[in-house]
């Protein structure tokens, strides 16, 4: 077996904060109960431990109660779409994945345990995650590219009876949402007033555009690297058919800047960018979310001369759409509840919790959406979520 | 989708304190970082996790330094020969498993993740635990059922350039190699001499058998439900063909009893029972291992009558044979030095430190193994597989 010596300096790299604060991992797994001496060990190991294993086997739902499967989350990636980084493998996809467990605890109180997978087929996904869905109360998706990652998402949310999540497309879809929400608010509009552009068909904008469409958007058009996605167009996988169907009433072709005249709202998704003047051709009082990291669609102060409301990805300008304001709550709500499944409810629910945090008090052109370190996020979204799932009739408790 | 409304009442259940402890489960994920506000957010999450990332896709070797990944072991199982229980299910197998991270973390600050599994088949399991093998520095199967337990540690082990390590087998044969080889010091007899007869031959049995022709036994006849395994017995699968070959060299026939007529070392790992007049029949200052639990195969004062040194698997007699006293310390070892496997040689330099930590003036004939709780073993256990590994060239580190 090979032996392979690092040939790098871990010293040099850790000179970088980034590098030192990862030196080691970011997680641990501790006992949440006490071992201190034989007494301890026999209730918590054998011999103790045979008689809560013999009730769960002649009663399967009283894991719940008695393991901590019903609190842990698996955050799943095959390392496949990672950041903006795109296919660079399970091995360097942890770091992504071990921050997300972390968020999940800071944020909510949930365990969550960081799974790279080492295969990037389809089946085999679905298949491997069936496997260890025994040892979680439910399954956050990450980072696995576009189309794939609807396909799993979709056969799994069918083959298992606990939350499945691909965070990359829901996530941002419930935040897109709240922002959009309050930033109608702020300027005397309803969603059913406003025409969108969403530029991106991947897994993010795909789930923008879905939700959009549920919380009634007056229309919205999506543009992919080829253009405005419309009926007709021959080169569409089936996620982009439907979407064909589903959007575009307008029926526009071209590009994403000529879809932007007279757009009310520009969610960029996409990774490419867009100009000054497409901007400017927005109608009066225009929503900008311009979404791609590190360096956003259009720079957020170019977009400010010309929008009423402007939103990035970044935490150094106003109005961040961060994901972390939406999954800890909604893992939360959902396992508080054991819910069976997340339902489009639930995060539309979720999306109106986390709009609503922000007060008429508080609302402002740079305050359409809570800071991510806003207390009040994640008991909102949970709250939200825990009702909606019992009014769906998908929670157990 | 079913919801079924638990008919249990908790309380009820509670009210016996294994499951009052066991109630939410046994373990967390935490931060080892902190995360008090968005500069340390900016460093553990994006967007400085970007550069960890793309470092490790440059450099693989450096994930086990910057994840957690080089000090997590998967406890994997699929629950299909849990404690005496049999083949209860991965639900119900979580329990165990959850109590054996829990040890990992305790005595030797490993961070250990339950993974039970909702596959039996032998490809299927080595299929999973591949895909899974980049989120982890090391792989404890537990409670997989003979033969198939063989199968899957073998071809793992050849998958894998990272340990794999079948706690049923290698951990109870390391605690019994350590117990006799100081049942044999306080005897004055070197293993050579011992003629040893095995009751069992599952996973415990056979690695006890294994680990006890490598340290040079005199000789060993295993028996299982059929009687002594000898050459030529033509129920036997291929893991007993190998043992019919290496054992046994009196060619002894019959049963387990028949065995033991002047044998010095009996070792129970078979679930069924000795008589007394067996025990008695064994040569003068015999060393009896009775180790089925709840209930060993002969009652320990029982054989105390007739024989030397006397062990269980219980923790309320003399010398407990604990797999505890192994596992903690292999692994330990084997990550501090990023071992590729763990070799033969590893496992018997374990025993050989488990044994020593049993100084002259402590060894007496109810005390050949140290405590669970005495603070010397993990400590000694991890210095010896740290110095093999290297010795054997199986060390990265």
């Amino acid at each position: 077996m090979a032996i392979s010596p690092s040939s790098i300096s871990l010293e040099a790299l850790d000179l970088d904060p980034a590098f030192a604060l990862h030196r080691g991992g970011k997680l641990e797994v501790r006992s949440s109960v006490p071992v201190r001496n034989a007494d301890d060990l026999s209730l918590a190991y054998t011999p103790g431990v045979a008689k809560v294993c013999t009730a769960i086997a002649e009663e399967p739902e009283l894991a719940s109660d008695y393991t901590w499967v019903s609190n842990v989350v698996a955050v799943v990636s095959d390392g496949t779409a990672v950041l903006g980084l795109g296919d660079i493998g399970p091995a360097a996809a942890m770091p992504v994945m071990e921050g997300k467990a972390l968020l999940f605890k800071e944020f909510a109180g949930v365990d969550a345990v960081p799974i790279c997978l080492d295969c990037t087929d389809v089946d085999a996904l679905v298949e491997t995650v069936v496997r260890l869905a025994p040892s979680f109360g439910g399954i956050n998706l990450e980072d696995i590219s576009a189309p794939r990652c609807f396909e799993v998402e979709d056969r799994l949310r069918d083959l298992l009876d606990i939350p499945v999540f691909h965070d990359d497309q829901h996530g941002t879809a419930i935040v897109v949402l709240a922002a959009l929400k309050n930033a109608a608010r702020l300027t005397g509009r309803s969603l059913g007033d406003l025409r969108a552009v969403v530029a991106g068909a991947g897994a993010s904008g795909v789930a923008v555009s879905r939700i959009l469409l549920n919380a009634g958007i007056g229309d919205i058009a999506v543009s992919d690297s080829k253009g405005i996605v419309h009926r007709g167009r021959g080169d569409l996988n089936p996620v982009k058919e439907a979407l064909a169907r589903d959007t575009n009433r307008a029926d526009l072709r071209g590009s994403t800047e000529e879809a932007l005249a007279g757009a009310d709202v520009f969610v960029g998704l996409s990774g490419s960018t867009v100009s000054e003047r497409a901007i400017a051709s927005m109608a009066p009082g225009a929503i900008v979310f311009a979404l791609s990291n590190p360096t956003p669609e259009v720079h957020p102060e170019v977009a400010r001369r010309h929008a009423r409301v402007v939103a990035t990805g970044r935490s150094d300008f106003p109005n961040q759409i961060n994901n972390v304001l939406a999954f800890p709550g909604v893992f939360r709500g959902a396992l508080d509840v054991r819910a069976t499944t997340i339902t489009e409810n639930m995060k539309v629910a979720a999306a109106e919790a986390l709009a609503a945090v922000v007060g008429d008090d508080e609302l402002s052109a740079d305050h359409v959406i809570p800071s991510p370190f806003d207390e009040r996020v994640a008991p909102a979204v949970t709250a939200a979520v825990v009702a909606q799932a019992r009014a769906d009739g998908v929670a157990r408790l």
